[in-house]
């Protein structure tokens, strides 16, 4: 998947927010203005009846990501619902651009999200390493991104998917040895106009016919017929894809083209951007190691970047903050506690005391220090027992624990 | 390859010859004017020198069509002799574009060429069918272009490939079962612009982006890199192809890219266009059987065609060509015996008698068909020996009887 290569341009005046694949700049300190958004791409807001329908289908509470809104919009949930109350079958589609070495927090969101969701709906998940993507978009080498690709891999297998369950793909690997994912290729690329493209991505003239031609690479794993060896042949099992929002210009080219296919179009759960440290107007950049909180950080490192760089929101004097209280709204450190703290309890008595001023800025830092540490400390111990062979396993082309 | 899709639209008043690999449109009955499309193109025109040495190299004559002019114009071939002069490997690449399922015998000409050049060089072959641009550029479904792939290659072999030293492969196939091919896709994808494919294919904005990104397709063959199961993974082995000029484009870019690449220029050879029935000027099209023979069409359809739709450059009447002689450059049955005709002597005969009028239009006909009847006897007694066995060990990708 394409990761935002550039954010938050907090130094340009921007009239309007900008999301594309690329792109990610708000106009305001809390944010992208996700309503706006919603009505812009034409999509749906989850809302409270789409919440109990899964609770009730499921028999079981949803995702504290959903429940506090982190995946707030939507394509087509309901038609998977109905597909699951009929025990129908239907599969996961998500993915990464392995861009760095190091992946932060931000890049968890949509893997941990998309393995409750295979957890509790019981169906297999590809996940897209999009090596051409890195490689045509940056200074970097095919191989060096195809590494990339299978470091990565690394640290979404430490999130604890099944690989019974599980096809973990890198492109270069995978478009070389499966026809039938090219094929899909081809018939996506010839149904989209260079104009069409343009309007959608923002294409210039002065790009590589490479990236030009890219979005049908990312489309063609909407379609089961992209994987043989899962759905044995079979080329119309409805996909759920959850991503960000920003990678939606993709699945709406993949929405428009499947009818013209004779495919299914793809459903879409969609999460809000994670900020960066300095807060949501500001840049998460891998080469800026201070703008976000990296799986490879030690306890020592998270301590000190919260402290140091985590924008608050609290009063400016211990006096203020007592009087006035903290704005959860603008504040880093709750806005990472509402992504990574799962108790609702204590989330709630945090927002209430920090909003009243009763909890300082300091005492809300030392909260998400805890839970970081534990986060990636656990996250670091499972990785370091992910071997090349497992590795191997998640990526090789497969039939599955599914039958069809 | 790219073939002509639309050509000679003798309808329209051309100002000029136009030449690329979807159109050939020529504004004289003589054809394009071939010295002016070197200029144009920045090839070099193939002297006797560049003949001389090629037969004190390979200590035998150069073929029929060298001699004649139909091979005309080249991009390094003098690199290619010392090569073989210091017995340094190179390869032969070509290729179809599998459009139809009865091949004409204008597109036999590349490949009769490219089996002399294996044959007197002793070098490994890959020959490309590319089912892939013919889906992005037709109505067509990509397992109907995959199925003509299959059909035209047993054309191909029954011309008399060495199965020990030639690859024939459909892109559909072989890039998905070959990741270093779909790496040297990338590669070059990443290095041609929208701006730049515009200005050598002429692509519009209205254009698919799979027609956009195909260009890259074609240039990949280039590169010994593609092919690691036939030269081992040697990616320095020099590339000479043989094709009709409308492809040049192709490989202009593809020399343009290379060194960016750290990869070798491929070398050239390029034939002429090999003309309609109705004359040089006239489009030559699967659709319409009387533009053309085909190596499916009997003995009686080949007679008929010459008879009724053979441009003939001789004399109104029997009086006036007596008087007169006939005009060898334009006359399509003297056009197609230097092509077919491999006795030098007897053509020089012909084009003599015909020339001064002695020999009649009817007589060189029955010359031409007798010559033709022949050769597409014998291609359709070869080609029912080509069994679905020896298509599918042509197009396995494997080592061939080269060291490296």
């Amino acid at each position: 998947m394409a990761e935002r290569v550039e954010s938050g341009k907090a130094e340009l005046e921007v009239q309007e927010d900008v999301v594309d694949p690329w792109n990610v700049v708000s106009k305001s300190a809390t944010g992208i203005d996700y309503d706006k958004l919603i009505t812009k791409f034409g999509s749906t807001k989850i809302d409270d009846e789409l919440i109990k329908r899964m609770e009730k289908a499921t028999g079981k509470h949803v995702h504290h990501l959903l429940r506090r809104g982190v995946f707030f919009s939507m394509r087509d949930m309901h038609e998977i619902l109905t597909l699951y109350e009929q025990k129908q079958p239907f599969f996961l589609y998500t993915g990464r651009g392995p861009s760095s070495e190091a992946m932060h927090l931000g890049h968890l969101i949509p893997f941990i999200f998309t393995k409750w969701l295979q957890d509790t709906f019981d169906v297999p998940l590809v996940i897209q390493m999009t090596d051409d993507e890195k490689f045509l978009w940056k200074d970097m080498t095919i191989e060096e991104a195809n590494r990339l690709a299978h470091e990565n891999t690394k640290d979404i297998i430490a999130l604890g998917f099944d690989v019974e369950k599980t096809f973990i793909f890198s492109d270069v690997e995978y478009i070389g040895s499966c026809p039938e994912f090219y094929m899909n290729m081809c018939r996506i690329q010839k149904l989209v106009t260079f104009s069409q493209a343009k309007a959608i991505f923002g294409f210039a003239p002065s790009d590589s016919i490479g990236k030009i031609a890219f979005p049908a690479i990312q489309a063609a794993p909407s379609f089961s017929s992209s994987f043989p060896k899962i759905f044995n042949g079979k080329v119309d099992v409805p996909c759920l894809i959850p991503c960000a929002i920003d990678q939606d210009p993709y699945f709406r080219m993949t929405r428009d083209v499947a009818p013209r296919m004779g495919c299914l179009k793809p459903a879409l759960i969609h999460s809000t951007f994670f900020p960066a440290l300095q807060g949501a107007q500001s840049k998460m950049s891998a080469s800026d190691p201070t703008s976000s909180i990296f799986l490879t950080d030690t306890d020592e490192e998270i301590e000190n970047k919260i402290k140091r760089y985590a924008y608050s929101g609290g009063g400016a004097t211990i006096e203020e903050h007592k009087q006035k209280g903290g704005n959860c709204d603008t504040d880093v450190s709750y806005q990472y506690l509402t992504f990574f703290l799962e108790d609702d309890e204590k989330l709630a008595t945090i927002k209430q005391e920090y909003s009243n001023g009763t909890l300082t800025t300091g005492k809300l830092k030392e909260e998400l220090i805890t839970v970081l540490q534990r986060l990636v400390g656990d996250h670091r111990r499972n990785r370091e027992h992910v071997t090349d062979e497992m590795v191997k396993k998640f990526m090789t082309p497969r039939k599955l624990n599914f039958q069809y």
